[in-house]
């Protein structure tokens, strides 16, 4: 039986980690890079991690995705700002069969991915993980590495419960040594994720502020803890009803972390858009739906689309 | 007859002005001060106005409140900030029947006052006006200027109605210039004023923002709005219902004016301390006292306390 073969769709901080520890694994891996492509292909992806650095030579780089093979897996590890760009991506790699495991942060963001390729193809995951891309194929992997995946059905229906082949697929990642493991309800995690990305993800833009100065301060813990009960409440709605210390555990989780810029604070300091739409909007629509506003939410997801308008303008003008 | 006599508590941008315009007008005016005492003795006041410039060459200037004569008002234009002075300042100059007129932004900014000297010798009132200090002495007067004042009654009594006082006292501001209105409900012209404040202060703040800056973005505009809504639902469920048109006239009123830092991007910006709970904490205890919550605008208080505690600490670094 010959091992199962990946596509990874982006090399940033959590394509370049997971793509490198499959292909060290033996896997068949294929990346399609852009700005990295050159630089891949000649000096391979190299990963500095707790878990063990390494660095691979001998790299399938592509710059074109219909020059890719199909595969059996395509991880997509691009940013949602980027989801226009998937209609042009996905049909080399995916093939007539491949399915899609879309490794995005947000609510919903599977949809993009599921109007390509058929929603029946489509699996979704949260990562919790602290990475970073330090420099043209070079990965700094800080902290975790869980990747909870499972799959995609619309919010209409029915959690989709598990099935054999992403029991297979967490098999294989576990083989390469990644943390991964299965959720028979994708929109649970999704939510219980929310819980942590919506208010340090936005609050560390909006008050310019890493996760630690926000849990030292009892202002900014208050809010942070209000806005993951308007998150929880907003996922109950939704027939998600989170744990009852799923509040607390994520507060004292945070406290425990690593000094640690978001990834939306980190794409706001360089410039780049935020994922506002997945991580913000999609819920607030979502919630809006279930006849539950996040009124804390609204405003803080329009506070960041005040800024992302200001940076915009700011690089448009050259200053 | 002789001319009512006036103390002024504070020569900022408020208590210069206004002071500067009765004493030009002949009447009997007494102003503390602080670091400006000896420079307003030596150089006097002068006020830079739309309403025509003058210069005061001969000013009564008190370092000390208890060196002040009894007056027949007092007006209080410090900061609500420095409400813990009050019994220190007032005995002086109300003397044992004097009239306090209350000049101070926020909600129920009176009661300090009224613990020191009595409800019943209190007035309070908002004022409309851009004018800034911007030397010692020299206060600069750029658009507004209008007062709208009445008789203060505690949250749990009716409104207090106008009186002979408040008129005559109106008629004394008129005759200097100042553009004077009684109103018979303070806390209906102070929650119509905190329309305007808590959005466009708050927001200057916590988006680090002007206000046409603010007013020229459409998701900064929807949060003015959304927050306009909170302060008017909760005026109303305390028992003050603003005209329907209330919150369409302030952002029409706001996209007229001149481009202006709020006072309280003012006192950020400088280091000082923000009028918060003038501002924001008070209207939300009452809010909640009527049982009408302020989602959005509990979020503003809570992120302005987080920048004020990153403000003192790097002020206190030294850095």
């Amino acid at each position: 039986m010959t091992k199962r073969s990946f596509a990874v769709i982006g090399g940033g901080a959590l394509g370049g980690l997971y793509g490198g520890m499959l292909a060290r694994a033996g896997f068949d891996v294929h990346f399609l890079l852009r700005s990295d492509a050159q630089h891949v292909r000649q000096h391979g992806l190299r990963v500095d991690s707790k878990l063990g650095d390494f660095h691979l030579h001998d790299v399938n780089v592509y710059d074109d995705a219909d020059a890719m093979p199909a595969c059996d897996v395509t991880i997509l590890a691009l940013k949602t700002t980027n989801n226009d760009l998937l209609p042009r991506l996905l049909p080399g790699p995916t093939g007539t069969g491949g399915t899609v495991l879309v490794l995005q942060n947000g609510l919903n963001v599977e949809a993009d991915t599921a109007a390509v390729v058929g929603g029946g193809r489509v699996l979704g995951g949260c990562c919790f993980l602290c990475s970073n891309k330090v420099g043209p194929g070079h990965i700094r992997h800080l902290d975790y590495g869980r990747i909870v995946f499972g799959r995609y059905s619309p919010a209409s229906e029915p959690p989709a419960g598990c099935d054999a082949e992403v029991e297979s697929i967490a098999t294989d990642l576990q083989s390469a040594g990644i943390d991964a493991h299965t959720t028979d309800d994708l929109w649970k995690a999704r939510w219980r994720k929310l819980m942590w990305n919506i208010p340090f993800n936005g609050l560390s833009v909006a008050l310019d502020a890493s996760t630690n100065t926000l849990m030292d301060d009892p202002h900014a813990t208050e809010l942070i803890t209000a806005v993951m009960q308007e998150v929880a409440a907003a996922s109950a709605a939704c027939g998600r009803e989170q744990p009852a210390d799923a509040i607390n555990k994520t507060l004292d989780h945070t406290r425990q972390m690593v000094p640690y810029d978001s990834s939306m604070r980190l794409d706001y300091k360089a410039g780049r858009a935020m994922e506002l739409e997945a991580i913000l909007g999609n819920p607030i629509q979502a919630a809006r739906q279930a006849g539950v506003p996040m009124p804390k939410v609204e405003m803080l997801y329009q506070q960041l689309w005040f800024l992302q308008a200001q940076t915009d303008r700011r690089l448009s003008a050259g200053c």
